[in-house]
């Protein structure tokens, strides 16, 4: 010991018996672990941390490393040496240690190691003699000159592996350490000059200086591009630093009672309980991550080594007991002798994190409350869809199958023919063919394709377009704004740079990634749409969780998926999806044009019963619609949207026509024709709009042609009396869309109550409803107690309240920028997303507290997209809201994430 | 008197003696009139007021006259008869009178009166005997029947006309006044058949059954289709109700010493002190309005009856001294004797209400402060734009001249030949022809024609369009969204209707009211941009606002302009109409495609090349646009936004270029021409979006495209550089638009100032500047504080915000239904024109606080339309704006409107 005044100095150095565990900031993952193994008296080789806070101070001094630390480290060492009874660079039994980093937040591959660091000729002749085994000593030098010299002096590894693959020749064997051990010290030898010529420099030969310097390389492994790309991507702070474990070597590869492995304490990909894992005989870590020998499953350990696979069982229920969590944990046997070098809660898939969640509860391990911490919401949703096999995915990649990345709009895989119209979808998918929709962009007219189909792709649009949002609500995957690929449906088929694809190829799709892929996928059905323990785990949520969880449903299927689901209302029927249905759009068409033409062009009695009829069918269907949903739905309230895309959504876009017009023209042939589509064409053209998002739409179309919504609240009042006398509780809540003034709610509900008026004077029905109004356009918010005084509820439109408080229409932002706004860091997310906090959420949180003022049992929920997203929800549930209401797909993740939400908040109330 | 115990009846009926002409809102104005003039000897004939309270009182008990009422009524008609020493219906010497709406508002001809009641055949004989005068007599009972018989009994005038026709043309004269007695007589009876006719029953006799139903007639008159549509038009309050004034008659059809006439106190149309009105010998007040004789000039009185005219002109000053302001006065002389019969503020012109108020506080008749409440700001717009002669107008509509009318966009009058394009609008606009542009709609490819022209007019578009804005910065007249007019540039023609006008023909718009008409009209030119009044009523406004006033100006030109209008700054100089200048255009087009290049297809070097040389002209073109700017605007800040409109603005129209590709393609002749225009339209179709208003525009396109923004803050630094080294002082202040968050405008302003500072490094300058910001986005406003850390002042984009906060594109919805939501009372005001206080008033109120929170010193105003707009500048005053910013022409109109907001603000305080 020297004189030096320790109180006075920072601590930088911890030996795994003082470290405490629980400081994994000060310690980072790898330390606090091997200080927790140590104190619960688990076998880990000796060994001592550098901490954080020496590599902060590296960093903050010009990467010099302070006298203190060094000297710390060194008395640390002495320690080791004092510990092990070995010492670092005596040939007689000589301590090596490994130098490896570890950060408080995981980061898989991203930083350095060195391992077997103590070595020189000296001491490998020494090891050599002592173990009578050369061939194991001349490998360690060999590695350790490697890894060493690839990792502290940045020599490239292909200096290194062109030597080995040489000398494996020449021996012709397969496997480093398979050579004799004079091949070993020949290649020994070509390493010391591949060191010599690529540094200027001979290896370094003294212990120490090498500790010093793989301390410092581990060091600046934190700022490689490669770890600060990680981190900016994962959105890892960059001051979180790197620890340093320096830990006594024990060796895999001495002998075959020797080896090392990795071992989850339960299937990660089933959640089972029961040991799982793999182990490579004679070998040392970096062997496993190379691949260049296949592992053995953990469950021949019984076999071949019972006493080790005991001792692994044993402490796989210890580590579970101290961390409350499943292990993922590497060890080494060193003849015989069992270490445990590392742990770390075990990565999971979806379904194992759901069953682990449920079982450690059932086994007492945790609480409830911790359980549902346990699942992340989305990986709920990964689990009820359809998903391309991840191993066939990264197949198809190899294989430059791979065509196109664009916008995962809506996620599930799919694989089926292409086909380029939604009429040849709807066809062939009747048929029972599998098939992908590809489209320039995509049009309301394809709804009934994208029903047909088991995915789609679009060239153009963002995550945006009425067709994703529809492949959302179907749980369908949709890749969209693939800008790269050129849709020709004319000609049959998509190019996509060199590539040419027609229809009837196979195409694979991944919703959630975005990618397009040539060719076929193996996809990996929904494992568990009833699997129990989801089922406890929800029912757990639903105890908890304060928010409603509604969905968006616009069919009676969706209706019935949504309450299997567990559902507890419809927060928006979107009655135009049913205008949309193929076998209604002609008529839809002839009542918007009879519509328009009885206003703009004043034809008068003839476009008005042209105008009447088509309403008096239309209402006939509308009935059986919403006939089945209130059955479906039967005692949960019901909220119906009424009519509020543009009219000319429903028409044929402007531009088809007016190229078939031109066409027509030209040719001069049939005049007729030319007649008819001209006036089509003028009729469009007067109703197409500059910025139709914000043109004549949503109540703006109710106020200008009220018999449209009239007739659909005839429709509800006459379907919810129907279904009411089959003896169902019937719940429906007319909601008027776009409201931005509260004089166009008061008159339109004028309007409508009237006809619920004569509508029950006429029939004495006795059904009951509500009228309530969307909040998506920033003025409804901020002028919401003018509105709430007539309105019995507002659903908060996120998608439009999004696209309106921020100026962004989804349709050309998404596509052209928004993702660049990400990689810039402009903005954080993607507001379409995760909900804006400080603008669009400041906006909900006004309009819930006015209208709460103003009207104290007013409804309130969200039925945007936001509504299903977790952290959104969690934002959600600290306002006054109701529910939330999202697609029936969503719907579970839903309910976990309010009942997380919910703990998260109790949790921040009880820390103030 | 009876015994009824009055103290707690109200009192329903008041003398003139007896009535405070103060209480306006009880006594209706022309009954306060008649009290003051009464209270102050002027020579009124005496007469009782019914107030206001008792018409209400009258429609809340179901339209019937409370008994008290009617009781109070003849007890005033008893001291009237006393007072006059006449009695109704008294043969030998009968009081007749008028009974006379008046309410509150003046609603001038919109409601009834009757004149010379209490009459019957009996009563005019007498007076026929006591008058020696039987034509005076009868003509009397004439009228009586005539105007009872319509206004009372609901009888059409066509039947009392068809009768006075008939007898006059038997008796060969031309005024009814000029029948014979007995001729009169015969006109008498059968009025009397007419009533009985058109009624079944007799015209009544008695004349205070009359009176009772004379009463109810004018209570009633207040309910009429007429009266509640011009109180709609006129935002006037529907419970105000009229009162009815009961007058002793006197009569100016006695003789030709008698007659009845109209005085103002001032000339209403220049504002001269001097007397100005007509009169008619020998006539009633009807005889004027009916127009059946042409009256004489006021100044005839002085000879014809010296002594009258000596009385008018005491009087004239004696009315001005009580109500200090220049009346319009009804007078009647019988027998040489004046009687006044009504007193009001006198309407007038624009440019007499300055010289009026001006003049007024020269004779200390007013204050300063009173001076400028009695001009209306928006008269001084009207005074310093051409516009079409009135009476020119009012023929043309006789003469069925009047085409349509659409959207008046921008106000002005304008008559030339009528021109289909822009270039020709430009070319015969060098020639001096005055011509008027002629558009399907308005593009930004029309501005130089829109520059040429007088005037324009397009078939689509709202108040909207760029042309119509870029009008009204001109002060040039607009009819914009004429929808009945299809323009056929091709042909040369457009059709309204049956009608066809061909290019060169005379055409005339009032971008007032939206009319236009076929055929040229007289136009009246500004009066007076140097009006001497103007200048000093201005100056007096300039001494009292509190609110700066700027000028938005684009051109060295506006701004010179803006600075003889008295502008203290530039508050939007919007960089893209230099873009637009038509030798400018392809350059521009050439950077934007370049620019696309770069970035979508990955042209590589070329592209860049080509962008980057279009960029260097461009910078070129700009120092010389900002060196006019800076020169003219020498000391005052001038706002400069950053290229705001999205690229394909500045492209040709997709459509158009699909429809040259699809006949290029069918024709098949032209394969070189065909490329380049598929080329052409592929990157059009890439660029265009679906809704551009809220797409990749404003600072999107500067983060997308640096090099823009770059050039463009260069050219700033350059130009303002150079003028200062010519001795101005030079104020840039860089605004950045259309930012959502703030890492968006601090991720430029970083950019920006890299920029700067290298142009300083590299040429030693030490111009100095500011960086600001466009909050016109919901998401800005609600985030100021944020943005406010980093922006140095704040411009209010009201017309975006506007846009944004109610989720309306103003390009489709201001013609399809902005009108429908005004005319149905869903908004009383267009939101584009005057601000909405509630929603898009919060905000910015919110915003103000935010930024002032953040930066105390933030300079906070308007530059969006409603800066000159009067009505929201005085919400704008109540708010901490520092200035409001408007186009050239109205500087003096916000200048004027600003200090009435702050005497107005100060009068609320005084009130509190």
């Amino acid at each position: 010991m020297t004189l030096r005044d320790t109180t006075k100095q920072t601590q930088w150095v911890y030996s795994f018996q003082d470290a405490d565990g629980d400081q994994r900031n000060l310690l980072g993952g790898k330390g606090a672990g091997l200080a927790d193994m140590t104190a619960v008296g688990l076998p880990v080789p000796p060994g001592f941390i550098i901490t954080t806070e020496a590599c902060r101070s590296y960093y903050e001094s010009g990467k010099t490393m302070p006298d203190e630390m060094w000297a710390q480290t060194l008395e640390a060492l002495q320690e080791l040496e004092h510990t092990t009874g070995r010492f670092l660079g005596a040939p007689s039994d000589p301590l090596l240690v490994s130098v490896r980093s570890g950060s408080p937040v995981s980061m898989p591959g991203m930083m350095d190691t060195v391992l077997n660091l103590g070595l020189n000729q000296n001491v490998v002749d020494g090891i050599a003699r002592r173990s009578g085994n050369p061939r194991f000593a001349f490998d360690l030098y060999r590695r350790f000159i490697q890894m060493f010299g690839n990792v502290v002096l940045g020599i490239g590894s292909k200096h290194f592996d062109t030597v080995l693959q040489a000398n494996q020749e020449k021996a012709g064997v397969k496997l480093p350490s398979d050579l004799p051990p004079e091949a070993l010290q020949l290649v020994i030898n070509e390493f010391k000059e591949v060191v010599k010529r690529e540094t200027g420099e001979d290896f370094p030969d003294t212990p120490k200086y090498q500790l010093e310097q793989a301390i410092r390389a581990v060091f600046e492994s934190w700022d490689t591009r490669r770890a600060t790309d990680y981190r900016n991507f994962n959105k890892i702070p960059h001051d979180l630093y790197t620890a340093v474990s320096v830990v006594a070597m024990v060796f895999g590869n001495m002998d075959d009672t020797s080896g090392t492995g990795v071992l989850f304490t339960r299937d990660p990909s089933t959640g089972e309980k029961k040991l799982y894992g793999e182990y490579l005989v004679n070998a040392q870590g970096e062997d496993v991550v190379a691949g260049i020998a296949t592992p053995q499953k953990i469950a021949h350990l019984q076999v071949q080594m019972p006493e080790v696979y005991k001792q692994l069982d044993q402490m796989a229920m210890q580590l579970e007991q101290h961390y409350r969590d499943a292990q993922d944990v590497e060890f080494t046997v060193e003849q015989g002798t069992l270490y445990l070098l590392q742990t770390r809660n075990a990565k999971r898939s979806a379904k194992s994190a759901i069953k682990m969640a449920v079982d450690m509860y059932e086994e007492g391990l945790i609480t409830k409350e911790e359980a549902l911490m346990r699942v992340e919401p989305d990986q709920i949703y990964q689990l009820l869809l359809p998903r391309l096999d991840e191993s066939a995915k990264r197949a198809a990649k190899d294989a430059g199958n791979l065509v196109t990345v664009g916008l995962g709009a809506s996620p599930g895989g799919a694989t089926g023919k292409v086909v380029f119209t939604a009429d040849e979808a709807a066809e062939q998918g009747k048929r029972g063919v599998s098939v992908i929709l590809v489209r320039p962009e995509t049009s309301p007219d394809d709804v009934h394709g994208l029903i047909a189909a088991k995915g789609v792709l679009t060239a153009r649009g963002g995550a945006t377009s009425h067709a994703a949002v529809v492949a959302r609500g179907l749980g369908k995957p949709c890749v969209a704004g693939a800008e790269t690929v050129d849709v020709r449906p004319d000609e049959g088929v998509f190019h996509c740079g060199e590539i040419t694809i027609h229809a009837g190829d196979e195409l694979s799709i991944d919703g959630a990634t975005g990618e397009v892929f040539v060719g076929g996928i193996a996809t990996v059905e929904p494992a568990v749409k009833d699997d129990a323990d989801l089922v406890t785990l929800l029912g757990w949520a639903d105890e908890i969780r304060r928010l409603g969880v509604w969905a968006n449903a616009d069919y009676p299927r969706d209706a019935e998926m949504a309450v299997a689901f567990g559902a507890e209302g419809i927060g928006l029927c979107r009655t135009e999806h049913m205008f949309f249905e193929p076998e209604r759009l002609a008529l839809v068409r002839e009542m918007m044009l009879a519509a328009h033409a009885t206003i703009a062009i004043q034809e008068g009695d003839a476009a008005q019963a042209r105008y009447m009829s088509s309403l008096a069918e239309l209402e006939k269907l509308q009935i059986n619609d919403f006939e089945g949903i209130f059955r479906a739905m039967a005692g949960k309230p019901v909220v119906i949207r009424l009519l509020d895309p543009p009219m000319h959504e429903f028409l044929p876009p402007y531009e088809e026509l007016l190229a078939e017009v031109i066409e027509l023209r030209i040719k001069g042939t049939d005049p007729t024709e030319l007649q008819e589509k001209e006036n089509l064409l003028s009729a469009v053209n007067e109703m197409r709009e500059t910025n139709p998002m914000i043109g004549m739409r949503g109540c703006r179309l109710g106020l200008v042609y009220p018999e449209i919504y009239i007739m659909q609240v005839r429709a509800i009042m006459t379907a919810a009396t129907q279904v009411a006398s089959e003896g169902f509780v019937v719940r429906p809540e007319i909601m008027i869309p776009l409201v931005s003034h509260t004089n166009e709610f008061q008159s339109l509900r004028d309007t409508l109550e009237g006809t619920i008026q004569e509508y029950r004077a006429a029939t004495g029905s006795t059904q009951t409803y509500r009228i309530g109004t969307m909040i998506e356009l920033p003025r409804a918010a901020l002028t919401a107690d003018q509105i709430a005084k007539s309105a019995e509820f507002f659903s908060f439109g996120t998608n439009d309240l999004t696209q309106n408080t921020f100026g962004f229409s989804r349709d050309d932002v998404e596509a052209k920028f928004l993702k660049r706004y990400e990689e810039a860091g402009i903005l954080k997310e993607n507001p379409f997303q995760v909900v804006d906090e400080d603008g669009v959420g400041q906006l909900i949180r006004m309009a819930c507290a006015l209208g709460r003022g103003a009207r104290q049992d007013i409804s309130l929920g969200v039925c945007g997209e936001h509504g299903g997203d977790p952290k959104s929800i969690e934002f959600f549930n600290t306002l006054p809201l109701d529910y939330v209401s999202c697609s029936p797909y969503r719907v579970p993740v839903a309910r976990l994430a309010a009942a997380r939400a919910e703990l998260k908040q109790n949790a921040a109330k009880g820390g103030e």
